[in-house]
């Protein structure tokens, strides 16, 4: 068999769904041909390969590239000023004076061109592709006007130029009220619905909301997701986070890729969740860094087989998390969550939460060779460690 | 003034204790002259320099080295595997019974070579080094036998010859009591006093134990107190971490370095650590990682002016963490030190917890120029985000 690349003498967590645990191959071999996994498996079972280039592993351990699918990694400015003052006890008044809250990065990422934001993503995004990431979601959601959406979105699809990474963008333009609609967040949503979503429809992959009390509520999203699929676009939800408005129901009536967030999602919701697919999207850095105690009903969701995913929702807020890893890692300390669990969220259930699972997420023939290689005796070392990159190679559509 | 090296355009946080908050300088210059910083201060302030080699900063901000004064870098083997069976919720019987726990990483550390300990140690030193560190403190006490804590020491040693980084020893025949004293505490403990201490004097530059239920009491840490003074030891001491055998106070009255972790530490123990300058090394890895609940008493610690450092406490079972700006990260957001507090306590006052407050921590005249140079806007930076760094370059002895 004639192929372009090969890999072997390694071990392979290929995370395939028909395998228990990481369908984990000890002594594995991967070939490639034009950017797609031709072969995964076990050399006993490999044909014999005529390769191009090849590659031998010394026993390391191949998983899937890792997929962030929640993150806001596209936004101009941080909000460090606005950490210190929080920390030195400073009132939401005295912030608010101070510049700081979300206001604060919609008017940096307003007043920053698409260059300026491609730019400050950048380092960002080059601290997960270091730790091995491959496909990342990036939602919009800063700008809150039409003309900055489209800005955020097209600085997210230029980062995929930028750099090998496939790159998924969700817009989130109902991720707060804007200044202009100031009192009159119908009108806003108006807006979204009739004329943000279909000037969007060939820019976005999908859309989202943040159905919150300081968000939208579940009303105003469903005029959203009703105007989201009027345009063929799929769903996902910011749902259940500080409190419950049943947001997580609601994306599932509308058979959403994902809820996310969760930590106040009842039975009812998981109920929902589970009938329509629709993924468990779990961030444990912005329970950590906001200092939450409320955990999502991690045992409710696995006895009705929802599908846990695990993202870093990195964002300049409350969660400015760069780390795959250490998403891992929180998922595991904070959540409890196993380390299959975690392995499982960050490759074949975030692809599944981009609706992207036949093309990444396993390592499975056909799908895009976006691999990951460790320096690591068992897989459970990419969760255990804190703060450590045991990255010995990233492998994006065949290529280092 | 003639000078080997010269930093300018820089941003200063000199850690002063003379000047407030971070001590900074904002049209700063460094001069080095032998390794040692001959000038650091306001451009306006500076003498005109002929200086060998320059360099623009570029307006980036430049730190001491980071100082990382509680460790436990060299061990071998790693507890992933214990990690991974604890989510699964494994009993401790059944943990024990798969090897795990710190016997493990005895029996690893024992059975490894010292050059394997060093080859160990250091993916996880250079995780650090890659952060801006210049200075870690290592202790012993997975040997628990003469001959393989004085292998530890010396790998520890070694560690400082592999690398540019000053190193700290700490002897810790006191953290568990190894098999062969099964029952016999003041055995292991007299074979510590009389025996090790009396040995490693020379190796060692510093007394360490463990003052808890499951390590030793307070009267066989006193006696291993006694025994270090005797040979002109300063001692520290692990103390309060999970639950109160008032081992601070008992540090304090032997004028020990520092009282590490504190989390049931009492008021009577603040007071006497205040009156005796011991300072609280706080481990919010430790904290984080054994999902403790109880913190520290840090209002009390700064209430009676008890210098607070910062540490990774990095070791295998209960804080697995190589990150020196994430172990800052976890004070700031779990035990809600200041920026500033976090700063220093990665700097100066780990300088201190570490008696070498007059060679390192500060950007003073005199002290070596050990250097963390940043690509970022502001001090908060270094804190607020998690899992990201921005270190733009390290100078360790006025050498890059
Ligand atoms: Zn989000
Ligand atoms: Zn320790």
């Amino acid at each position: 068999m004639r192929v372009d690349r090969l890999w072997s003498n390694a071990r392979l967590a290929t995370l395939r769904a028909d395998l228990p645990g990481l369908g984990t191959i000890e002594d594995g071999v991967i070939a490639a041909i034009e950017g797609r996994i031709a072969f995964a498996g076990p050399r006993a079972d490999a044909p014999s390969f005529d390769a191009a280039i090849s590659q031998d592993c010394e026993g390391r351990w191949i998983t899937p590239g890792l997929i962030d699918c929640h993150t806001h990694l596209v936004h101009a400015g941080n909000r460090a000023r606005e950490f210190e003052l929080r920390l030195e006890g400073a009132s939401y008044e005295e912030i608010a004076r101070a510049g700081g809250g979300i206001v604060s990065t919609m008017a940096a990422t307003r007043a920053a061109s698409p260059e300026e934001l491609v730019e400050q993503a950048l380092p960002r995004l080059d601290a997960m592709l270091a730790e091995g990431l491959t496909t990342i979601e990036i939602k919009s959601g800063y700008g809150l006007t039409l003309a900055d959406e489209i800005k955020m979105l097209e600085a997210a699809r230029a980062l995929g130029k930028a750099r090998d990474v496939n790159i998924a963008t969700t817009f989130l333009g109902a991720h707060a009220l804007p200044p202009e609609y100031a009192g009159d967040p119908d009108g806003y949503v108006a807006e979204i619905c009739q004329r943000m979503i279909p000037a969007l429809a060939g820019r976005a992959d999908a859309v989202d909301a943040f159905c919150e009390g300081i968000g939208f509520s579940a009303p105003q999203v469903r005029r959203v997701f009703e105007a989201a699929a009027a345009h063929g676009l799929p769903v996902k939800l910011h749902a259940e986070q500080l409190s419950n408005l049943h947001g997580a129901a609601l994306a599932a009536e509308f058979g959403a890729l994902s809820a996310d967030h969760l930590e106040h999602l009842d039975q009812g919701g998981v109920e929902a969740m589970a009938a329509a697919g629709t993924v468990a999207v779990l961030l444990p850095g912005a329970y950590y860094f906001t200092r939450e105690t409320r955990l999502p009903p991690i045992d409710a969701l696995r006895r009705a087989r929802v599908p846990i995913a695990v993202a870093t929702d990195c964002n300049p807020g409350t969660s400015p998390l760069t780390s795959p890893l250490l998403a891992m890692n929180m998922a595991a300390t904070l959540f409890r969550l196993t380390v299959d669990e975690c392995l499982a969220g960050m490759t074949r259930e975030a692809a599944r939460a981009l609706g992207r699972l036949d093309q990444v997420g396993t390592l499975e023939p056909g799908k895009c060779c976006d691999l990951a290689i460790w320096d690591i005796s068992e897989p459970a070392e990419l969760v255990y460690r804190i703060g450590f990159n045991p990255l010995h190679a990233r492998v994006f559509g065949g290529r280092p």
